[in-house]
């Protein structure tokens, strides 16, 4: 017996191919969202498989997106949230270690990489914003290099309202209890505050300047040297007293 | 009577707080992957919920990646795959024109993020394997400015993993078919090419060299011209003939 030329095995469930199915004839057939789909009863009869299983398939397409159904209204097709699936399971308790070091590593990552987006898109409304974030901030800081969390939040945040991306703020948003949990966890309180190698530490003011009048290449390297203490602990140098 | 005092009525479904209810008690009893998830007719009890209600809140649960069931060894609990759920939905041709737009601006910004690591993580090794791809690309191109998205992918795909982030690899990966169909879509083909605006055209080698003997900051810089192209795509600055 020549194993090298043995089919392998269909180990799909019906389930597995039901949902494959489906969505292949959705795609062929180019469904457009508010496109109706046909009953459970005839999908089984033209599938050739029980009802059980189409439900359990019509189920997963719903969990994931692809299918609104309303009581009495029948279901439709629909476009997927793409940060929806992803909102229900960013949880950080229920997230590993690993998972949660690579996330925050993709917030510097992102934050680094928006200042062309920054640039395009910002507003004298969105800079007075900011302004008016960092005159807040400025006035109940004492210590300008302590981290504090929720300010941090509002002042980040904005930025990543400015990158117009939508999918951005959202992946943010969702991110943000991923960020708190990991402050929480570890000695990212506002207690500690870290030790630049050498020169001067930039502020949210000093980057508001920057995007005022700076380019995105002057941003960026603004930036690399506000997140550095998170840098150094993404990449485990450790200064933090 | 007072409707500031109304309280607003629950119209959550019934599988909607059963699946809810049911987080809850994984996040509040701590659960790690492989522990076991109670049976079906228990949770019926314990909720006081029919077994349809049950089993379709299991049902999205495993959908989302919470739970991991086999035949005949029951259920346990796992660590969602943040990525894997974004897999299931990221196909291009039913996503709209505004999401795809939203995905091809964020794999600018990562890319034009991850330089830290890159210097972070890079080794001999990866330099080497860049080496091959770059010189594999010089004996088959003839205009060093064309856009070839094999190319593309190759030289790009490869600095995604020196930046030892999983989360950002596999995002890079499933983000693939989405720049591979608006690159059919649109004019960006290989007989396209593009002018730049002034001055030296970064290539594949020039980054290369860039990463040896740069600094993340340098590096940068290189990235943002040799993307240039697609940054003003982004912008809408069209300078294609």
């Amino acid at each position: 017996m020549e194993l090298d030329k043995i089919k392998a095995v269909d180990t799909l469930s019906l389930v597995d191919k039901v949902e494959h199915e489906l969505m292949q004839y959705f795609k062929e057939n180019n469904y457009k969202p508010g496109d109706p789909i046909a009953k459970e009863l005839d999908l089984c009869d033209a599938l050739g498989v029980s009802r059980t299983v189409v439900r359990e398939a019509l189920l997963r397409l719903r969990t994931l997106g692809f299918i609104d159904s309303k009581k009495h209204k029948g279901m439709t097709f629909k476009e997927p949230d793409i940060i929806n699936n992803f909102e229900r399971i960013m949880d950080p308790t229920l997230l590993g270690q690993k998972t949660l070091k690579s996330l925050f590593e993709l917030r510097l990552i992102l934050e680094m990489g928006m200042a062309d987006f920054l640039f395009e898109y910002k507003t004298q409304e969105d800079l007075d914003e900011l302004e008016e974030i960092v005159r807040l901030e400025e006035e109940t800081s004492y210590d300008k290099t302590a981290f504090e969390l929720n300010k941090e939040i509002a002042f980040h945040g904005k930025l990543y309202k400015i990158s117009k991306n939508t999918t951005l703020q959202r992946f943010h948003g969702l991110l943000l209890p991923v960020f708190e949990y990991l402050y929480q966890q570890e000695e990212f309180t506002k207690n500690s505050t870290y030790e630049y190698t050498a020169g001067q530490f930039v502020s949210h003011r000093m980057l508001l300047n920057n995007l005022k009048v700076g380019t995105p290449e002057t941003f960026r390297g603004a930036m690399r040297r506000h997140l550095e203490p998170h840098f150094d602990r993404a990449f485990f140098k450790k200064k933090r007293t």
